[in-house]
């Protein structure tokens, strides 16, 4: 059910391209491979995944863009552990992004807050300018990944970087195994095959929780549901985390757990970073 | 499909009456408290919160509507173990609500999707359409309970239903422990002060983890922090909510917490709805 008025926010923006069509133009990018993150549901761990993949990716010596889209809720300079500080521009006026050593650059608009306490009372079409700022306007160079961390749903954001973004690779969709999440991840999956994006595959989050007391693996969530739905709608499940208090405490600190020692948390996830790497490199040719 | 959408034409015509301050209409509405369940980040506990507090004031003989204004995730239904049926136009055209006895009556934008894997792919002013059609459109007959479950974030939805509602009591914020989540409260919290909106209080949930093996309580997102945040905003913690497994479970299930023996939750919940009431009632005199 695509109701969506394309034409409208594109109007409303003033930047249509072939207004009868109300086609956008595509934002010109030297990114090799775009991954979009994404999640019908929130709170399942997105922003966790793509601020990770990106500094795996990034510590791996790739060149890597993380576009934080979440114009709400921006959690990704706080996981980075980057202060609020705004972003410079540079001789060109182009934005200058944040930078993690030795290979990352962020934007989110948490850079482009008075204070971390400010919200965003955006409606949509100016949603929509911010990301295409966001994409065109940032002195992002050549880049061998960019990964764009959405809001949860299927609203105006995912939209508007499925139609701005030049053949992106793919979606990665994240949940939980709760019942209750994999009604939205369904939604998520048929988005993406409305708006022409390839599932690249479901990563599960918060799976199992090890009890550091007594050591049993206890199913809070529940168990074996997103492998179910994944088979069920033909996308591959292509890594699965636990519940961790190491992630959790790692996201306060601002320190990406990829470059800790979690309990195994990191190997799992350094192998999901790498079949994937190996797949779209594979794809490309 | 019950779309009619009266603003939408209005809002993208741009002859919304008051259109440049960018003012709504209020909707007539006979409904003696209204309270708005909100939070800044998703996954949190909202919609749990939302249904809950709802059947429990059901159960206790009062009169209630709960409105799922969350167009891209709606989980009330499912939370409610309610059919994605659609629903009936009685003989004056209005629509008529799920019904949950003794005294609950349900709308949600889940009921009107043709199957529940259908993502809602709208834009702003027509999501803004349907929730006003579900606050003038809708036979709610006399309540002396609203309830809306608004979307995470401070985008259309919240705005909206700011806009739309006449005197809201107020919101409830729904967080956990997280600091990541904790940034949003924040934010949620301004966003209520900008439009005017009373916050009623925090309600923290996932606030600790009882291991069911060997019976020790585990902090896994932390501790503390939602008290601290409370203080610090000038806002009351009303209540804190385990992450437990039988309120997963419960909602999973479709079987609302409020009518089970859920260790204590029960209880805990009954108690912050009880309060909640004894305030609303006095300020209404």
């Amino acid at each position: 059910m695509i109701m969506a008025a394309k034409t409208s926010s594109c109007e409303s923006s003033g930047k249509c391209s072939g207004g009868a069509k109300g086609q956008l133009d595509k934002v010109p990018l030297d990114a090799k491979h775009k991954i979009i993150v994404m999640s019908g549901k929130g709170g399942v761990g997105k922003s966790t995944v793509a601020v990770n993949l990106a500094v795996s990716l990034a510590d791996k010596g790739y060149s890597v863009g993380l576009l934080d889209a979440d114009m709400h809720g921006p959690s990704v300079p706080k996981l980075l552990g980057l202060p609020n500080l705004p972003l410079r521009v540079n001789e060109k006026g182009d934005i200058v992004p944040a930078f993690v050593p030795p290979n990352l650059k962020v934007t989110s608009v948490a850079f482009l807050l008075r204070d971390r306490d400010s919200p965003v009372v955006w409606r949509g079409p100016l949603k929509m300018g911010a990301i295409r700022q966001f994409l065109e306007e940032v002195e992002w160079g050549h880049l061998d990944y960019l990964i764009v961390d959405l809001p949860p749903g299927t609203g105006d954001e995912p939209l508007s970087i499925a139609q701005l973004i030049p053949s992106p690779d793919g979606a990665l969709i994240v949940t939980t195994p709760q019942d209750v999440a994999l009604l939205s991840v369904r939604k998520s999956i048929n988005f993406a095959r409305m708006v022409g994006l390839e599932v690249l595959g479901l990563v599960e989050n918060m799976s199992g929780f090890k009890c550091p007391e007594c050591g049993k693996e206890i199913a809070i969530f529940g168990n074996g549901a997103a492998k179910q739905a994944a088979a069920e709608l033909g996308v591959p499940l292509i890594g699965s985390l636990p519940l961790s208090m190491a992630i959790s405490k790692s996201g306060d600190d601002g320190r990406p757990f990829v470059r800790q020692d979690t309990d195994g948390v990191k190997e799992k996830f350094e192998k999901m970073a790498k079949d994937l790497v190996i797949r779209l490199e594979k794809k490309q040719r």
